[in-house]
């Protein structure tokens, strides 16, 4: 049987979870490909480290460049993440005629304009299945499985961290820090959780799914990102009280010859399947034209999830390497040449319906003022909640909006904000709503 | 620009959609072939009908082997459904040298083992995403994307008849009878609505997920089949009491070197995804020993999410094509000659929680003798709901039991039946709990 052989670059969490699922399941993916995968070279910063698995006599290696120059290694499978030194890796794989297989985020994200083009002037396979989703496969799923559709919109909860921190929020009513705090201790969160909190690990997976998408090259500058850190409790319960769940939500919209792109903490139906993805899990809910709306569950990290997807990249390209082919489909789903019409499109512009609260003055006149602010820019309200009682003369009020302009939206916020009967700018969510109907129609 | 020809056979529901597809969403799948994929032509068993689709000229034909033996055409679409003529026309067009494209799942389900071998004798690919979960695709996740995976088990609501039904009897308390009257007047039912409400449509998707996801060939007798038909709101609702829903559910499962199918009724907790697959819609929950537990959701039938499944796999054969491969990946996901070494186990076997409900005499000592019946074979109570109140002197209890052997179960049942203080056999559901808890760990 032929056996086909792999170099690791990076044995941390993927890349021992990816070791030992070659391992352990060795034979049944004999069964399935007709052929073996093995691990000839792992490339480690530290050789003297103890390892969870264990490897034959001088499989593990402190070169990385022997690794990549080995003759018999077909795929490099880089997991080291970050930009440097991945980005040399991979174009110094692809260039010395390897495919790779890559569960780098980031890289793609920000320099994937240039880690494509490489991987197709070389000729060469390049998958990223574990760069978004973790175990769930989006990718494939975007790129063949629904393959003939136009996509209205894909929207997904792609950051497990911020998912558990706003479910623990919502169920025990604690505020940001402490819960945030909690998630450390449980190891849900990093040590430094600027990465998940402010949103730019989602933003890095939606700047690939977009690309994927639409045929946009992926733009991190294109993406509106706000992160949930911050996130007062209190706006997670009114949000209950209107029927809502909040959830870091992250969306690709297609608007014309414009893909809209955001990634923020929103408010969701609690009847809709999406609000019901809770904790450390994560979800994409895709409509297209032809399917129709359609979700994907699952682990979105951890060691054995993310290297579910990777194993199955390495299969795909060991399966095209079987049959003598590379290329068999676009990196980013659409062919170069055709792809790139679609432009992102700039906040202002977007569309959609808005949560506000504000701190207001209890005293007369004060709603004349803030609902003519609204008014004088066509925001329409679609409902409100005012409790009795006030704290330092001052009551929190809550409105749901009709769907506004974010420009609009913002420049009443400016308006509001100069007022002395609100007490500091009021806090704008988003509602999503009207595009996630369907599933119950 | 390469064109890759097809030909259709038939054009009911799924073969319009098809060409409603290719057609509007031409430029799309071009752009992300970097080939186009055009229709020659089309065999249908009345030329003069009147259609959805506009052909050209000459495209249209009632002469199937036309089709078939059309030197231009690479991939015989057949949207025929039933076992023949389609089993013929499918076995003529790989002999013919053409590939497959099918959505059949009656076919495949009963006769797979000669198709399959069929195909692979001839070297040709066979596809069949829209044979299973309507736009789901639930094929090429078990068979591609979660290839690195041992299955603990795929679960699926595979019927949207059925589970529209369902959802409108424990939303509005409505009987069997009414309630499918009603989905059949909006078309949700078929005029002949028994090979759904009896599970048989459930069962043959079911056959094919076993196979792919255990190695074992499909097998109808194998798997043990109820349906829906003559279900008690009653049941919907004690089930409702005691937290649960009634789903439709297709398990298969596997158990050492045993593969467990069944259709069943089957209460799931009220809590978990999977119940809140509602109305009309699939969702496949796999659990795999890599990625953990996962779950696709979407329209399972109909004629546009159909024709997405089935131009996705359209366009998998025509990448083949273009780049020169067949059978690059086995057409049951895997090797033949490693497969089916699992068996798959009698219904005798199986070790669940179940439901009971029975009409018992409301006089002392019968309680005794039923618990009595139960605890000879190890069958232990888990929970019980009596209502005060009786009718012509008997009332309802109904029971959630330990897990226990379904033969324990099926011989109490019978000795129970045969008491004169039990009007008739007691209702018997299954329950399933213990494999959906993951999802919240």
């Amino acid at each position: 049987m032929r056996d086909i052989k792999i170099g690791l670059i990076g044995l941390g969490t993927v890349g021992t979870g990816v070791a030992k699922t070659l391992t352990h399941n060795h034979e049944l993916l004999c069964q399935r490909l007709g052929f073996g995968i093995s691990i000839k070279k792992v490339a480690v910063a530290n050789l003297n480290k103890k390892r969870e698995v264990e490897f034959a006599e001088g499989v593990l290696t402190s070169d990385i460049d022997a690794v990549i120059n080995d003759p018999e290694i077909e795929i490099i499978v880089e997991l080291v993440g970050g930009i440097e030194p991945a980005k040399s890796i991979t174009l110094k794989a692809l260039k010395a005629g390897k495919h790779v297989v890559t569960a780098n985020k980031a890289l793609l994200a920000e320099q994937g304009r240039e880690i494509f083009d490489a991987a197709q002037s070389c000729g060469r396979d390049l998958y990223f299945e574990g760069a978004v989703g973790g175990g769930i496969p989006i990718i494939k799923t975007l790129r063949e499985a629904l393959v003939a559709n136009n996509f209205a919109f894909v929207y997904g909860i792609m950051n497990g961290t911020c998912n558990y921190i706003l479910t623990q929020m919502s169920e025990n009513g604690t505020n940001f820090e402490a819960t945030l705090k909690a998630a450390m201790e449980l190891g849900y969160a990093e040590a430094d959780p600027a990465l998940d909190i402010d949103g730019i690990d989602a933003a890095h997976k939606l700047a690939i799914i977009a690309s994927l998408a639409y045929g946009v090259a992926p733009d991190m500058s294109a993406i509106h990102i706000e992160g949930i850190r911050g996130l007062d409790v209190s706006d997670i319960q009114f949000a209950s009280e209107l029927g809502y769940k909040v959830k870091l939500l992250c969306m690709a919209i297609g608007r014309d010859d414009k893909v809209e792109v955001r990634v923020q903490p929103t408010l969701i139906p609690h009847g809709y399947l999406l609000a019901k993805v809770d904790d450390v899990f994560n979800a994409f809910y895709v409509k297209g034209d032809i399917v129709g709306p359609s979700m994907y569950y699952g682990r979105g990290a951890g060691m054995l999830p993310t290297a579910s997807a990777v194993v199955s990249d390495i299969c795909d390209v060991a399966r095209n390497i079987n049959a003598g082919v590379a290329g068999r489909i676009p990196h980013l789903g659409y062919r170069k040449d055709q792809a790139e019409r679609k432009r992102y499109m700039p906040i202002e512009e977007i569309v959609t319906n808005y949560y506000l609260r504000l701190n207001v003055q209890d005293k007369p006149g004060v709603m004349a003022r803030i609902t003519g602010i609204l008014g004088e820019r066509n925001i329409s309200i679609l409902s409100m909640i005012q409790k009795s009682g006030n704290i330092d003369g001052f009551v929190p009020i809550v409105m749901l909006t009709h769907e506004a302009k974010e420009a609009d939206l913002q420049a009443a916020l400016d308006e509001m904000a100069a007022l002395d009967a609100i007490k500091s700018r009021p806090v704008l969510l988003r509602v999503e709503d009207r595009n996630l109907k369907e599933q119950h129609s």
